[in-house]
């Protein structure tokens, strides 16, 4: 099954409806848990359910699986996975480095997905056979670099501190042999990693939901993502993604020790 | 002596004739560095030819200070202060956080200034009175947050692997006594600490030409921003910059432990 991009496009701006005017304003964050920082805006929500509406009108035989409002339709072969808003740390910071992901799984491998960033006016999807860049200063078909040698990658994760114990240790060895870490990504450092501008992403933690959208766009764009043991990138969990074959294998031989 | 906007607009429309191109582009990266990372491309210094071109055919009596070519007529009262490309690191990792720093120091004395980030399209300026903001989604007066207390304050640095030693100890204290932090922000974190979206920022090793041209921007804000041991920014080096007069302490104080 292949989307096209008009409803990528469709999803995209129905989302940037709901963020776009909540963000950098005020008084719109409340806490989700009551220990520990996980944010959550009324723009997540209100998105959300604009996705949600979009994708019941034009596929409701599909299920729906969303951050904010759960599942339905969860035995449907396919299934859309949505995170309104991807990054709501940099969202409430005002940093433009947050992003809403919609990806769709077939019997649950990731197939389709689109990142959109709308404040930049940014869209990275794939079309089933390459991705592609939507943005201010132009289109084109995006493909990931040729790094083969850890040494030679930029590597991105959102923080260091998400990484504890022995997954610190594996991190901190990994990032010791790379040319240049970058921090504070999110989502967005999926999505350089398949424009080619970075090479390495490595997280841990990630929910279906922070995942299932870039699988196919970084896989379309020539790049490998798994579970840190090799494991299908749709588990989520520990997940590496890598430019090359090469520079994946090298850098899941590293995080393994 | 105040700088219009027009002016302003003027430096960063041509500084982004020749950082804009070569954005997201590849092999254009070599080290100004034998041992370390410290990428420059070629974009710097072809765009501080342009702004250098433009505040001598505007200003000739003035003094020039830029990171790539140094100082031109340095005994002038009025200096021009110059970063082409603040935050190489993003750059060229195709993230859209780097900026075009230029500003005016009066006697030592920074009073104008201006960040331009070209790729979304923002400027961040100041008149001599308030601070002003250009913006794909429109214009407007900023002013940075009412935070007074350190526990609700949101926390920029570039990367936590800047500090080192004493320093490192006192950067946790005060990291840990945050709200929350985000890393990997350079120029861009000081433009959202003056629009009111993060609190404080803090970091070390800066040269006069990383900060001087954000000074005005944020003090014209209602922030503060000075060394860590309280003196002027414009001596760069480490420095500490806060939404209001009281968190300014409350940071400092955590800082000198």
């Amino acid at each position: 099954m292949t989307i096209e991009p008009g409803f990528m496009r469709r999803i995209a701006a129905a989302a940037a409806e709901e963020t776009l005017p909540r963000f950098r304003q005020s008084g719109l964050v409340d806490n989700k848990l009551t220990s520990g920082f996980d944010p959550v805006t009324e723009a997540d929500r209100m998105a959300e359910q604009a996705i949600r509406a979009l994708i019941r009108a034009t596929y409701p035989e599909h299920g729906i699986h969303g951050e904010e409002f759960g599942l339905e339709n969860e035995s449907a072969r396919y299934q859309w996975v949505i995170d309104p808003i991807d990054g709501t740390r940099s969202f409430i910071s005002g940093m433009p480095l947050w992003g809403t992901l919609v990806g769709l799984t077939d019997n649950g491998d990731a197939v389709a997905g689109m990142m959109s960033q709308p404040f930049i006016g940014e869209l990275f999807w794939c079309d089933g056979k390459n991705s592609h860049y939507e943005g201010p200063h132009g289109s084109k078909q995006i493909a990931t670099s040729k790094v083969v040698d850890v040494a030679d990658a930029t590597l991105c994760t959102t923080t260091p501190s998400m990484f504890t114990g022995e997954r610190k240790v594996a991190y901190d060895r990994l990032e010791s042999a790379v040319k240049l870490a970058r921090y504070g990504t999110d989502c967005y450092a999926y999505a350089m990693l398949a424009a080619g501008n970075v090479d390495l992403v490595v997280e841990t933690g990630l929910q279906p939901y922070d995942i299932i959208a870039l699988i196919p766009i970084i896989e379309q764009a020539g790049g490998v993502i798994t579970t840190w043991d090799g494991g299908p990138a749709e588990q989520a969990g520990d997940i590496v993604a890598a430019a090359t074959p090469e520079l994946h294998a090298a850098a899941v031989k590293l995080l393994q020790g």
